[in-house]
């Protein structure tokens, strides 16, 4: 039986939909034995699901990349259906997928032949307009491996960061591998320094986020510069605002940050407010088909 | 339904023994959804269950490191029936058990009060006396996690070296970082030169293997020197003997490493082979309480 808890109504396991009591795999299944699988993250807005396309795009990419042979256009295919079974059509919610290698005997090297297992599942959600968080923040050493490009559900590292980070009672951790920032434990980050909009390089140290990806094309948009470096942690203090991106975080802005605290109050900053208010405005497009 | 393959006849499930078929847990638990668990192999041999408390303790170990709270007693008691549903009582046979941190709505922080999944098998499984293969072995970038001395089910990074190896018609890859060997995707390493023992040390980019440190300690009896440092992989070339170790690879002498031949047809190391000969004497022993 299920704890208590916000579990969703009905998951897509396998190509059956089921309850969530119901939904169960194999122990033998690669994802339960070896952490074998990608996941993503979406989530269902007034005009359709956010950047859908760039989204499985990503799937694909990622599948592709640790070799898992998967055709993400069945999970496409399977998204109306679960969220009609979930009384979800058209409504706000937050959609998670997983893909993993499939069920063998436990083996490091991968199986041949036999099917991936997929696993979704729709939850009510409702993202506010604009993330007027001022979050708190903790840096902790960033200790993940060196493929963090790869959205893994190997994700023993990030969950550890992200503890420690409530431990602390603060809302995140940023992390920091050889002294610099790289970004959150389930987040992206950014700041801002005179302007200039400056966060860590898309290379195998970060999970080049959707929503980071939106935001490098409205600072585009908005004619705001952009420099993609790894910012020190010595930095910190020196910058004007920070601010964290992610699919249900969206952009949030960071009052305190280890050490240095960057505003008091509501005092978000000028560049974080713009570009806020600029990914609102994309929630009344239709983006399901964008690409980034 | 299972896949064909070898798989074992029943599984512990948190406290109940199934059919391997029927082993299911739900897709919210925290090992499927987070690579969030702690896993250990041992092996019953001819006297018993070779170094159960070694492996029991150090399962305990790993499951404090990262917050689980479960009592491996329970685990040990719950071996004698395993054993015995499976008609493995004290037959050669290999046994895997993960415990995870429970099932709870999908959150990064840990969740309160869920109790941890237990899951464990056992599989007919008979060792040579001793591993008289000649392994042949690659080398590869070894970009997994820094806490690497946490025995985790979030194994990507160790699968895609093994798989690695598996693709170059190799027995185990030899993971490179920052130019030094730390061990193998799923064993440790250790060099010979001179008659020393060399292998790197047991901080948090290896995993302090229960036979590395069986080999460490009959070093110590057979009066043969240890030094415990990383080996760069340009020495390799000046070594004299290589060897891996583990549950099941026991002492596995290598006789290629990258583009280095240690030795060709079966002239195994003299070193390699008196720790093999010493190791196949601990068989004849009850090393089931035995320390290290």
């Amino acid at each position: 039986m299920l704890p208590k808890g916000n579990f969703p109504e009905k998951v897509f396991l396998n190509g059956e939909i089921v309850s969530a009591e119901d939904a169960k795999i194999s122990v033998f299944d690669r994802g339960f034995l070896f952490g074998d699988g990608i996941y993503e993250v979406m989530v269902q807005l007034e005009n359709g699901i956010f950047y859908k396309k760039a989204h499985l795009d990503r799937l694909q990419d990622n599948l592709n990349k640790i070799g898992i042979s998967y055709d993400v256009k069945n999970i496409d295919d399977a998204l109306e259906p679960l969220l009609k079974a979930s009384g979800l059509t058209e409504k706000s919610c937050l959609i998670y997928m997983q893909v993993t290698r499939g069920t063998a005997p436990r083996k490091h090297s991968y199986p041949k032949d036999v099917p991936a297992s997929v696993m979704m599942y729709a939850l009510p959600y409702v993202l506010p307009t604009i993330n007027l968080k001022h979050i708190k923040a903790i840096l902790e050493p960033d200790f993940r491996w060196h493929r963090c490009d790869i959205k893994s559900i190997s994700l023993l590292g990030n969950i550890m960061a992200n503890e420690a980070a409530m431990d602390h009672l603060a809302d995140e951790a940023a992390l920091v591998r050889d002294g610099m920032i790289s970004e959150g434990s389930h987040t992206n980050i950014f700041f801002v320094k005179n302007g200039t909009v400056i966060t860590h390089p898309a290379d195998n140290h970060i999970l080049n986020g959707i929503t980071r990806m939106i935001v490098l094309e409205l600072c585009q948009n908005l004619d705001i510069s952009v420099i993609e470096r790894p910012i020190a942690k010595d930095e910190i203090k020196h910058m004007d605002e920070a601010f964290f991106t992610g699919t249900t975080t969206q952009i949030a802005s960071i009052a305190i940050l280890g050490e240095h605290q960057f505003y008091e109050n509501d005092n978000i900053g000028k560049t974080t407010k713009r570009l806020q208010k600029a990914f609102a405005k994309l929630r009344s497009m239709d983006t399901s088909q964008s690409k980034l």
